[in-house]
């Protein structure tokens, strides 16, 4: 059993959908950030950088703590053997693009996010975050017609540029003024990994 | 024989350092990023984000290509054997301290950088990740009096972290105002980890 300590928002969506990809039996625990219960020291020692997604795994050998979307990935992915190759080719493709997935694409949204959304209006800091979220829609899109999945196969590297992608790439065209043209191969991918039962369950959520 | 695709910055020096650790042999392949040379399509091929570092593993099996930091201090750690332990528990606290020190610090970081350093003065961009990063110097200053190395022993998750702070942690300071005060722990740990052979080797050159 997993207790899964979430709040509604996009890494918990990553992480809720790969606990769904791996089958896992998990409870959700709610952390109402907007009431500060991520800085309770109950909550501390399992996530000290007091953010959401954390997960407690109670294995057989005792409970497994883990925090930050990228490693919750890889620790249910490794632990249930599921959508992460052991093939040292494939097994690097999708670890570069998971991580690509949470650190690069997944660094840059949320700062576009509180620029665009600020009442202050900063224009040289919103044209930064979008250009950046641009050049790497546009990465995405050319490994997309290149391969059905980011890592070849749907592996785990798939789950939090789709929550990225499905949340932001409209808006991100809105915003760039047509420097990011038709995403075809992208849209194609979305379809595809939204059809996926892990995926719709949480997203419908 | 791995090739070593790298600028002087420090993403390079942390997957270096791991290079060091894993007792590597490689060859060092500068990519000019002043010049372009990232767009260059034989580097997109390895590093399609178009970013530095990458590393190309010509193993028997094949080349085995890898980008973005974590992706690689992953693929070093695992092919060597070396500072990531396959134990459930510290495995899980290694990578969640790895992933810490790439995405959470190491993204706050070099945003702090252009907004200090760029000749438009914008005060609230400047104070949103000045107090991001005071409150992960924080976040890493207490587990660090816990511990002696983020994950207990030293191992790969120390890497990005340790060359994020020794570059940062003065700046920072200056920067807030006292909000940062004194980080005994991290000072001991920046030590510590500064005495290994590969440390030394990577931040001498």
């Amino acid at each position: 059993m997993i207790d899964f300590y979430t709040y509604p928002g996009p890494n918990s969506r990553k992480a809720q959908i790969m606990l769904e990809e791996a089958g896992a039996e998990y409870t959700v625990r709610n952390v109402d950030i907007t009431r500060g219960e991520q800085f309770a020291p109950g909550f501390l020692k399992i996530s000290p950088n007091n953010k959401i997604p954390a997960i407690v795994d109670h294995t057989p050998a005792g409970p497994v703590a883990v925090f930050e979307t990228a490693a919750i990935l890889l620790y249910l992915a490794e632990s249930s053997g599921r959508l992460l190759p052991t093939e040292p080719t494939a097994r690097a493709n999708t670890m570069a693009w998971l991580i690509w997935g949470t650190s690069s694409l997944g660094g840059a949204l949320p700062q576009l996010h509180h620029f665009v959304d600020s009442p202050e209006k900063l224009p040289s800091a919103i044209e930064r975050f979008t250009s950046d979220c641009v050049r790497m829609f546009k990465v995405q899109e050319k490994r997309l017609s290149e391969v059905e999945f980011l890592a070849g196969d749907y592996s785990v590297a798939d789950i939090p540029s789709f929550c990225s992608t499905a949340g932001w790439l409209q808006r991100v065209k809105d915003l760039s003024n047509g420097a990011l043209g038709d995403t075809p191969s992208t849209e194609r991918w979305l379809k595809a990994v939204g059809k996926r039962a892990a995926v719709r369950k949480v997203m419908a959520g």
